[in-house]
């Protein structure tokens, strides 16, 4: 498996397989899942052993491609069905990321367009994941290096749930700009939020900054306020899972609660994402389905029961922040700013003539 | 030791020493501490054994009692500067809530004034300090009666932290206000918030919540501001453990935020506290100390690391809520209204003519 600066890669094609960091027992170990039928691809999406907008799209695409393996010999017609039945379940995984349902529709629009047999379109298949893989990088890398034009020197910049390498391919989203910005020599320090339940960023966002030696500390997400009002934060940075095209941010759930805390204080709020993540067909955020999850993730942390058992919960796993508490969308093609319906077209147009001009 | 409704009482003094119910154990086992000097009291409270700003209030009243026995025979200046030390020291245990300092100022008055021998001043402070516990109860009855008439039919009503049976002598205050509604029928509902990192939320107001029967919900702190987006959210209403003379609020770390959450989404935003968490003497909130507690209550869980090793943390314990964010404050003597300053010297004169009355 090809390993990055981060030490080891999120997810990675293995001859036959799909290899996944098991982001569930991190950072106490570091373990991976071998994920050989599409089926084991949909387990570890919904189990969030791999999380991460990016990341689950990638997953999603070679999952995908071993469907295809899986349903060896059969007609055109059938093969197809079969395909995007498995693409159906694989998309209903995890409802609120967009990039899950794009990857999918990327890889089955190239195998209706393909015309040889199923072992040739298996290939093709594969290729097509690949280059999702390959673009996400390159994407998060461009992503940093237009989000770290934006900071200043010494900025102490607040960031949410994880978005660095785990969450994408490699690399990330919001911790990409972090990242390049640090190494950019800009002096910056990063609060970073727990994010409770899942507690992606102690558990996650904390380990990368630790590999990476960037200067932060690890927050409760309820102390957040508390250090904007006493003038400790420059700029929030956080990831999205899905936009919409007016720039309606869904994300993780409290970003909402960030956003409009950085309001009050008057503190930039910039989100990063690829353009991946920008759902052109949905008007606004109002028609993006919030995942509700199970309750023992908030009743129980590392498997030990803290609350009372008979407990209700309730358990939304995303919000919607509207996109006038947004300050900036910055995505592998640059640095979008309201109005983002505008913006986010622009910079649609750009990237397709980009695609196109290879 | 007596019992009330909730089934146990959060301190008692039996005889010789004073119990406390252990709540860093609920809700898995209802365990007690025998605290039989004034240092077992001060470690109980700096370790939240006993917590919540009227509870240790009245727990360091029984610790000044218990030094009062351990200095024995003594000339009366010797006798008063000792206790005069073990009070300084139990004062700092927690520095954030005014009830501390409050109740043990109480005592060190009554030493003062008190003509007698030793033993007959021991006798007095333990009255005084039983006075304490009784009028906490009382006070948080009144708290409940007034603040239930702000309350209408099916309110759905969001709390943070623990504010009730347990975080004082008994009934609650915050929490007393939720009870005497849903005792009074109105059909409210309650979302507690989990309130991160000691998941005082989770742990302890789930536990009185299902020992009352109010229909509740639990969730984690950074879902607030998207259940209030959704309109899920009637009024929030938290407790106190100092509030300035101009209606500033000092409360566990996230309550500020709420605050914020509040007026963005123009719902009441209710504060409950006797008016001994009221400090007359600080003009505002700037002055009030916020406590930093370990980092081990943040990078651990149950006794379990959940974040890496290493990872630097800041935890505050409270924020301070500015008084134009806060509705209304509910004290034993009736609700405040804005300005503060004038609506709660006004609750003083009330409550001191009420006293002076007996």
């Amino acid at each position: 498996m090809p390993t990055h600066r981060t030490g080891i890669r999120t997810l990675a094609w293995e001859g036959d397989h799909l290899v996944l960091v098991d982001q569930t027992r991190l950072p106490h170990e570091t373990a991976f899942v071998n994920c050989r039928t599409w089926r084991e691809v949909g387990d570890a999406i919904r189990a969030m052993k791999v999380r991460g907008a990016p990341a689950i799209g990638a997953a999603a695409a070679f999952g995908l491609v071993l469907a295809a393996g899986e349903i060896g010999a059969a007609e055109r017609q059938a093969f197809l069905a079969r395909l995007e039945a498995a693409a159906a379940e694989l998309r209903g995984a995890r409802p609120t990321a967009v990039n899950l349902g794009w990857a999918l529709d990327r890889l089955l629009r190239r195998a209706r367009e393909h015309a040889g047999d199923p072992s040739a379109l298996r290939t093709a298949l594969l290729a097509e994941a690949e280059a999702i893989a390959a673009e996400d990088v390159e994407a998060n890398r461009a992503i940093g290096r237009h989000g770290a034009q934006m900071i200043g020197p010494g900025e102490r910049i607040l960031t949410y749930c994880n978005t660095g390498a785990l969450a994408t391919v490699d690399y990330g989203t919001a911790f990409g700009i972090l990242r390049t910005a640090h190494e950019e020599g800009k002096g910056i320090q990063v609060l970073a939020c727990e994010t409770r339940p899942f507690l992606q960023g102690a558990r996650l966002t904390s380990w990368e900054l630790l590999q990476h030696g960037i200067p932060a500390a690890l927050i409760t997400d309820n102390a957040a306020g508390y250090l904007m009002s006493r003038g400790m934060v420059d700029r929030v940075i956080v990831g999205a899972d899905r936009i919409a095209a007016n720039g309606d941010v869904a994300n993780k759930i409290g970003t909402y609660t960030l956003a409009i805390l950085a309001r009050h204080h008057e503190i930039p709020f910039v989100v990063a994402a690829p353009l991946s993540s920008v759902d052109f067909a949905l008007p606004d955020g109002s028609g993006i389905p919030i995942e509700e999850r199970a309750a023992v993730e908030v009743t129980h942390v590392g498997g030990r029961r803290v609350a009372p058992g008979g407990m209700p919960v309730l358990n939304p796993a995303f919000d919607i922040t509207p996109a006038h508490l947004v300050t900036a969308i910055v995505t592998e093609t640059g640095v979008a700013a309201p109005p983002f319906l505008q913006s986010l077209e622009a910079q649609r147009a750009v990237h397709a003539a980009r695609r196109g001009g290879r």
